[in-house]
């Protein structure tokens, strides 16, 4: 018998002793610490993704992902393996659905991808299974792919399959055993208390059984708090107010950055002063954009479907605006720079420090350095783009350059993300640029060493 | 010799002795609290207030506030004395201002009255005294009035006479012994943390030697840490965020209230689920408005500035255009409850209560209780107001009604302030009401409870 069709009390034991087959659906930076850490709590995990390249890869444990000893160990166990065939879910108990939703043109979500695992899951679901949601969506969404799963399946949730909603809360990194150039200079102590097992979660069911059978299940690979909600609807805005704070108070500083640079301020500095209130604050911090699938792209989601019911939604149009205006506010300080030296960004060679959209870690989407890299292309300027931690076919199309050769006949170079690899640059050897610019996306350099080398430098949030 | 003449070494003995001649200029909220503290550390403290009723319950030890014990003992030590003469400046070495900044009509901020103390500190300061500005302020201001004070004077800053700047951070409160009826119910332990003395502090200074003092005179009141920032401009713009922070963070929840009930979600069950979130996550709450002279004024001081610079600040716009419209949504609520009763707003008998802008205070400033009972009486409503810790004379012309008496005859009852207060309601003796709707600003009471007794409830940020 099937784990949702069990009896409750042995239904919780087998979750408790992973005595439970599960499938990952999409095992990509969500999915695949998810399916790691099932599978070494003994669940017998098999990870579904469509490409044939990542499944490989993980078949062979060669993916750099901060978790890469413990699926080595799962894989040696014998309790991990992936697949491009969806037949895998067949005899899955728990499915998990970790896919990306992205925007359509229009932003609102994209719900294609969520309704092609629905009917993949419709196709191959059996009775007593339970199909736990972790991708971020809009507000019902969930809803409509079980119902999309019981339209193929003709298995009813609530009776024949049940369903969860926990959204994903992984803060990704990279290990440092591969990428010994990664300090976590400031953030060490916050990622090692903020790993994947220590970070809370929160679960809504579509019924009870669901919710019990979730909240157990997340209690095995978890050491904090599961929080439970009185809906998947619940769970699901809960998701999308935490990355909208986000996305809102970064907003807040990146207008604020504009507005004091005008009065000779530090952004940074009033930060830091602001943090010493003992209660009421948080900080954020300005910089020349905000990527990644998430922020920049969950406010969407609720905007749309505010839109669509007539709801005025000023604040949060507001926020989006302001930070897609940071990369061309990046370009306009670094076109003022070029300026005051004579010269413009037409025919400039123009380096950027930094693919990712976030520092230490590998990945490129939606990365304001992109954003940036595209304007300045457009320009007339010749743009290339340095990340050890990026492999290069993952640029955009944009030409790269080497560490090493960073300062070679450039006349500007932008950090557009602050990894820690950076911090080894060598500004006294940067006799071979054209003109000597930096601007600083990421508040990373110290002004005093740059002006001491001769060059200008501009940051974001600073005058 | 005066303070800021003295050498350094016995300025600062002198301080931390409490041998020094102080007069605080506006003995109000922020003024009286540290007037208190410091006669308290041995200052010999003068209160200069414009009113002559203040300064008489100053003198008899009569105010209400939180510190009245302390400001008894202080008088018994004959540290501390009010007046409504300027001329008790003169003696003074260390001159306080902490004088209100409310907003002209235009949304600037009303720098008038600092012009006026500015003004009445030049004609009566002499040299070697130090003036430390506490209100807050729009960027640049405490410059322009120190300007003032040296052209009254012919005293020149930084050579004659110091000047620093260090933002009030005082969350007030009423004292348990003359309101027994405040239970700080759930703030009781945040209360006690949050002290006027265990509120670090943000001080700039003119020059380094009037850093130092100011640093070293809230040394002295201050058991927490006093964090020095590069110029007092810097200090004005720390004040700026911590407060714009506030008016943003509860702009986007009350937007997001709007969202969610369209939704039938509980915005209070997703904020309490999200602060499950380790990192990256303050919590706030949506309401019928936003109050006082901090929030609501101190976005307005920064837009209008970015403004004349021709700036665009669309994301504090919203915030504050959100947080206005709070009011008014509150009484659409009520309006629809009251149709769906057949009735309408017009001749209706709508009891508000609380008058406060926040819950266990006495401050009615700018408090969206009086924008509700105004937009309600424009309607054609009776509106009556019960604030047991305001008053009377102090609801803006409101009809007061007393606790007993919230229930007769009612339509209805809206809650806009939170005092723990109306905790004793008992709703099952409100047989006199004409309608039964509750309409709650402040997710207040129980839904179960008030529908057990025959009441519609309806809440900000419920469906």
């Amino acid at each position: 018998m099937k784990i949702y069709n069990e009896p409750r009390e042995i239904a919780l034991e087998r979750v408790e002793n992973g005595d439970v087959t599960a499938c990952v659906v999409g095992a990509g930076t969500i999915g695949l610490p998810l399916a790691t850490f099932l599978a070494n709590k003994n669940f017998s995990v098999a990870c579904y993704d469509k490409s044939s390249e990542r499944v490989k890869q993980i078949n062979g444990g060669q993916v750099v992902f901060e978790y890469h000893e413990e699926l080595k160990r799962a894989l040696e166990r014998e309790k991990i393996s992936a697949s491009t065939d969806p037949a895998v879910m067949r005899s899955a108990e728990l499915i998990f659905v970790c896919v990306p939703t992205p925007l359509t043109h229009d932003k609102a979500m994209d719900i294609s991808i969520l309704f092609d695992v629905g009917e993949n899951i419709g196709r191959n679901i059996s009775a007593g299974s339970m199909v736990i949601f972790e991708s971020s969506v809009a507000i019902g969404t969930t809803a409509q792919v079980r119902a999309k799963i019981e339209q193929i399946s003709g298995l009813k949730c609530g009776v024949d399959f049940g369903v969860a909603y926990c959204p994903e809360r992984y803060n990704p990194g990279l290990p440092k055993e591969i990428h010994p150039e990664i300090r976590y200079s400031e953030g060490d102590s916050f990622h090692e208390q903020h790993r994947f097992d220590q970070i809370g979660r929160v679960v809504g069911g579509a019924d009870k059984k669901s919710l019990d059978l979730a909240k157990a299940v997340y209690s095995t690979i978890i050491k904090a708090k599961i929080k439970t909600v009185s809906s998947i609807e619940a769970a699901e805005a809960t998701k999308l107010l935490e990355n909208i704070f986000r996305d809102v108070n970064i907003a807040l500083v990146n207008e604020l950055a504009k507005v004091f640079s005008e009065f000779n301020l530090d952004t940074f500095e009033v930060i830091e002063a602001a943090k010493s209130k003992p209660f009421a604050f948080l900080p954020h911090y300005p910089g020349c954009g905000v990527g990644g699938e998430c922020i920049p792209v969950d406010t969407h989601y609720l905007i749309k479907q505010a839109e669509d019911m007539g709801i005025e939604t000023s604040l949060m149009n507001a926020a989006r605006s302001v930070n897609d205006s940071m990369p061309q506010y990046t370009v306009s300080l670094l076109e003022r720079a070029l300026k005051k030296k004579g010269r413009g960004i037409q025919g400039s060679n123009i380096n950027i420090l930094g693919a990712a959209y976030k520092k230490n870690i590998n990945d490129t989407r939606l990365s304001p350095a992109f954003v940036i890299a595209q304007m300045l292309q457009d320009m007339g300027a010749n743009v290339k783009i340095c990340d050890p931690l990026v492999h290069e076919s993952r640029l955009n199309g944009h030409e790269s350059v080497s560490l090493p050769d960073i300062f070679d006949r450039a006349d500007a170079i932008i950090l557009a993300t602050d990894h820690d690899v950076f911090k080894s640059l060598d500004f006294s050897k940067s006799g071979s640029m054209r003109t000597k610019i930096i601007i600083d996306g990421r508040n990373f350099f110290v002004r005093d060493a740059l002006e001491k080398n001769g060059f200008t430098y501009r940051c974001v949030g600073k005058s």
